[in-house]
């Protein structure tokens, strides 16, 4: 999920005070009409240690009409607040009708500082988040606007940030208290992970904000609040509550980077290490499909992406290496008419494998979100629901200990037209091209943004998307190839 | 929550045969044009053993067109099963549109036995609750009708019961499991109030059903079903698939009888029995209030009941027996402007006792279920939502040990009428009186309505409604003072 905020962006000091004042008159005039329109907000803000949470809110609070605007920490509870039920501190702090409040942490640091130290389990977490989504949307359908902030830094940025302060700062005891924070990191990120995803409804959305750069990490928050307040004025303007959708990981317009654009498409191996490499992870892969049925643990890999970027051809070099015996390719198409009779997650339940087995699936469960969304065939809230539906289900395969990897097959506009094009001239490829190719083609814009809306929200920790660069074949069947064995190693290497 | 349905309703054979040509008429062509409509229908059926699941399902099934009807139990696993995730036996046996699935325990039988067997925790029931939400939210949304129905047998009968089965059978093996069952029958009905409690959604809600009279039983069954289908071809219609209230415990129409039917109007103390009885609880209540304070556990009582039955004068009979160091009664009337610009229940959220201390609530929260509700002053979605968020609030506080207990003050519109007539004429009592309370006595029966469906939502085992007989004000007030004391001491005597 983070890796959508680790996109390396940033902002000149200069492209900063350029957006600044528009920016600033755009957030005065929205918290003005929120306050004559007597709708509360509340601006939670979360993240890692050392992200500069503080520095943000210091500045929008200069920003904004400091009259009616509060700040709340709740790191020095009171006794009043210690002999009460936790959510008093927060419900005596709740903006009112037509003010605005910061809160660090909220309800949410309580939670993720318990799972991190593992004083509570996977179960009391997700007990946490139901009870916080119950709050959450008592308050939202009270009227409230809920801005959620995750304030996010690479690992190796948190432990720059760290070393920086340790130099800065004369308090040992707290530096200690640092170092040991940044061994937790890992730790922290599961946790934090789990959380934002049980709790990323879609009326009350979670925002990843990425800090290394603090220009670009301060204007982003201000893109994002202005673009949620005016969001809440345009519901209250037409009465019309129902969830919009908007990408986790926000951009600014002027400099727009996405996960998409990281995947290096310049990669690519020779002939002679292409067969070396694939011989040997084709062995090693054999050997751990049979490994892994004796164990018992079974796998699924889902293959996605643009027409033409070689899914066939890298699944079959993953088939070829493993006994027939041991896996099922499933080639998505259109729905039977049996299937068509059921929720649209009913034909992949069908062939989820048994213990030991494998299922590789041509295109997935994923159509919900990229094709039936690009062509309308999904109506906007059954797709947006979809991301949450398939976490679901993905979590319940993979507590059941199967093996989940995802591969997206990317490749740029120019080179998927040039296969296109050979494939007109190659007879024995013409059966490949469509029509319809022709057509998805076109919507190029539109699959993009959907295929980074996808991995930003169904990308986790224990499924995770690998993004394959496949204008050289070679490099990605074996990055394919490669891929699957780490996963099935660490599944069997065990927890 | 179950006192709802241990009303001891019953319904003779000949008025079961009397309402059966039309229900069964009823039910078949709600079947068929469900069919003809493409709406699959899944009926979920649990509840406690020896209620009679399998004759009811038997006799519905030979009511119904048996085309396109199935009937899963999930007792015995396969292998296939065994080795996939659990959900994977479900969906394979969800029913297409167009056809009707009968499903015993179902996604419930395997976190309450779980639970009742201490084998996982209150969170991982509730992180169970979560799942199973969402997994028929899902397919409410993919448009599947969704009916739960809980078959309760109260403590005798369940006991009687097993003990008839006893006689019959020869499998001592089964026996000596049974008779284990019914010394297990408190812990079943603690985690089935949990997970109901939780589960019971606006769009996928329970259905209680009073399983100790048979023809009862079977034709309360056809009637909930018979509606909910009514209600989802109406729904269909319309296009409006917003959720609607409806009983939690259903009523046959012809022979309605209410938790609040089964209160003893006519209990009552004589004048030397109200003065004895006063007096030993005030003095114990004196007692048990310092012990809590020392304790540092807190209590919350909240006083509802109609106009005139004598509220006041109960709460002065407990405030009379405490220290006023201990308590706080907080009377709720139209609420502040600093109140009003906030949820409902941050007027509540601040008078929440701290550890040790007692509030005392002169009408509560419950006043959205119950004038906003008459009066029209909350919308239909918000009072419906609010059993939800009031369970959840009394949850927060019951989690941190405060006790709570809560009255409804009960009389008869005759009796109210003489006390409304007796306070025009006296003069020391006329104040009491107004025009308001005139124009309440015109809705009672809205009034009565809401308070039944109040309690059945709202009465949870660790946060009970007491029903108190108040024609007799000296009955009422000692019931009053005896329950506050039980509370509190059970409370002291720890888990």
């Amino acid at each position: 999920m983070f890796e959508a905020v680790e996109l390396k962006q940033s902002l000149s000091k200069e492209e900063f005070k350029k957006l600044e004042p528009e920016t600033r008159a755009a957030l005065l005039a929205a918290q003005h009409e929120l306050r004559e329109k007597n709708i509360a907000t509340l601006i939670l803000v979360a993240g890692v240690e050392g992200a500069g949470k503080g520095e943000v809110i210091n500045r929008l609070n200069k920003w904004f009409d400091a009259r009616g605007v509060f700040t709340h920490a709740f790191w020095d509870e009171t006794d009043e607040e210690l002999t009460r039920p936790v959510n008093w501190r927060f419900w005596r702090r709740l903006p009112a009708r037509g003010s605005m409040a910061f809160m660090f942490g909220g309800w949410y640091w309580e939670p993720l500082y318990q799972y991190t130290r593992k004083k509570i389990s996977g179960a009391d977490v997700d007990e946490a988040a139901q009870k916080i989504t119950d709050l959450e949307r008592m308050l939202h359908q009270d009227g409230m606007l809920i801005i959620k902030l995750w304030f996010h830094l690479s690992r190796k940025t948190h432990a720059a940030r760290l070393q920086a302060r340790r130099k800065q700062s004369k308090h040992i005891g707290v530096l200690a208290d640092e170092t040991r924070e940044h061994e937790k990191y890992g730790a922290f990120i599961k946790s934090a992970e789990r959380l934002i995803r049980h709790t990323d409804n879609n009326d009350c959305q979670w925002h990843l904000i990425e800090a290394d750069d603090k220009w670009h990490r301060d204007m982003s928050v201000a893109k994002v609040i202005q673009a949620a307040m005016e969001q809440r004025l345009h519901e209250h303007r037409t009465g019309d509550r129902r969830a919009t959708v908007h990408p986790l990981a926000p951009q600014i317009e002027s400099k727009p980077v996405t996960i998409l654009d990281h995947v290096n498409l310049d990669a690519e191996l020779s002939r002679d290490e292409y067969i070396d490499q694939r011989n040997l992870y084709q062995r090693r892969l054999h050997e751990l499909a049979w490994q892994a049925y004796e164990a018992k643990r079974s796998m699924i890999a889902v293959f996605e992406g643009w027409d033409a970027a070689g899914k066939g051809g890298a699944i079959q070099r993953a088939t070829n290496a493993i006994d027939p015996r041991l896996y099922q390719v499933i080639s998505v198409g259109a729905p039977s008419d049996e299937e068509r009779a059921h929720h649209y997650l009913w034909r992949f339940w069908r062939h989820v494998p048994r213990a030991g087995y494998m299922t590789i699936f041509d295109r997935s469960w994923y159509g919900r979100v990229l094709v039936e969304r690009v062509e309308g065939f999904a109506e906007t809230h059954e797709w947006l629901r979809a991301y949450h539906e398939i976490n679901n289900f993905e979590e319940q395969l993979t507590e059941q200990g199967i093996v989940i990897a995802k591969f997206w097959l990317h490749i740029s506009p120019e080179e998927q037209l040039r296969r296109f094009e050979e494939r007109k001239t190659k007879a024995w490829k013409q059966h490949k091209i469509t029509d319809e190719d022709w057509r998805n083609r076109e919507k190029w814009e539109d699959y993009r943004q959907a295929v980074n809306t996808m991995v930003e929200h169904t990308s986790l920790s224990t499924a995770p998307w690998t993004l394959v660069p496949a204008s050289d074949k070679r490099f990605a069947r074996v990055m394919v190839l490669e891929t699957l064995c780490a996963a099935l190693e660490r599944a069997l290497a065990g927890p």
